[in-house]
């Protein structure tokens, strides 16, 4: 048996103080940010530099859409898992499914539409970024 | 022609510096703490002390689930409305729809669902609480 | 008697669950934020607007140095008051005393060093903001 | 020539994002988050949990006083390293020089005071941890 050819890109981060609220959980936005940060290692993973994006491009890619389901909560010093996987290519757009994990046990699932702006405006995403996409499908 | 019996209750708020990212605009994440302080003053205009309400009732609110569109940016200095309407209220849980507003256009809507959570589990909504909340369907 | 000529700005904040951290108090990063939503309510009061100042003048104002002691601690729902003085004005910088309270009562208290910047430059502080400054010595 | 003994904990961060304001540079509280990760992992490494300290020990450690100078900016996708020493050891309070820098250079410095507390009170730092807190001066 082989190896799926496509995975989720994962990335693993570790829950501090600024992370949580005073009901001694994770503050719920910050599920946010973890799937940012998910969503910006497997750019980087990709060899997608946003910030080279933004100067050679002139286009950035920022959230349209957000669809998530809380499942579980993560306390203090835990050690989570944040797995990325494009889910959906349009023209201008992504769609990816984004899970928040603790061994194995989803806590947050996210369907997010990104999309790639330019000049204030929805902007067809570059071609070889497309293709970098495309191969994760 | 008399004022609708009921309506969404607002919030203004202002964006700082700390809401705002390297984008120029306001970080997405931070449109949730605009809808988290939205929802509780609209629990406090209510009458409704979450502090109290986890001493004395054991209970307290979480997001479940988040279904939200961004529309347009907000910007440093900005003044915001958050709008809070009561969609739908269940035995322990309740629908809520939010849009975060600059001069009446809306730049975030979102539907979100939160649940009434006591020793770690779903729990009816106490009675007194949810009266309040049927004054505002 | 006659108030005095100059007192302190004061602003009146909100303890919200994002300011919260597991030890069930206010964290203690975020009264930083409280403090630069201070310094910009007193900016703001003086006529001075950041996003102008930055497009017109080409200048911004960035922290320097901080000195904070934390007295108290504050909790979810607490209304606090940050309350902020000119202490020193110099060429490219001027010093703040700046107060977070509950009920007269401090809970944080610190001197911050801000500086004027350009073009990644401290540089003098525009005439007119000095003297609005200097008004509130 | 032999390694000196002991030397700073070192920890490496990347900048995301949620770390940025509109200036294009991190938000100057969140080096406070930064160095607040590096003590968390400096604990951590000493073998000391800071879930346990408080379930086992009843004790927190908090930061009682901050004195913080900015050399620098960091920009989005900058890695940065946070250095932790240990300066010096009170009974109930520990001194800590912390740098968070790239490549070698010191954006912000602080020395940061800690005070272990437990029922809302000052209390002597446990022996064992008091030990380890030794080891590293």
């Amino acid at each position: 048996m082989t190896e799926p050819a496509f995975h989720p890109h994962r990335l693993t981060i570790r829950v501090y103080w600024e992370d949580t609220d005073a009901g001694g959980i994770v503050y719920h936005a910050n599920y946010l940010n973890f799937m940012e940060r998910g969503r910006t290692e497997m750019l980087r993973d990709l060899g997608v530099d946003q910030s080279r994006l933004r100067g050679e491009d002139g286009v950035i890619f920022v959230v349209k859409r957000l669809n998530l389901t809380y499942e579980g909560s993560a306390v203090l010093d835990d050690v989570l898992q944040v797995e990325t996987s494009v889910a959906a290519l349009g023209g201008a757009s992504l769609t990816l499914h984004q899970n928040v994990m603790r061994d194995g046990i989803v806590l947050a699932a996210a369907e997010v539409v990104i999309v790639c702006v330019g000049d204030g405006k929805a902007k067809r995403i570059p071609q070889r970024i497309r293709d970098l996409f495309a191969s994760r499908l």
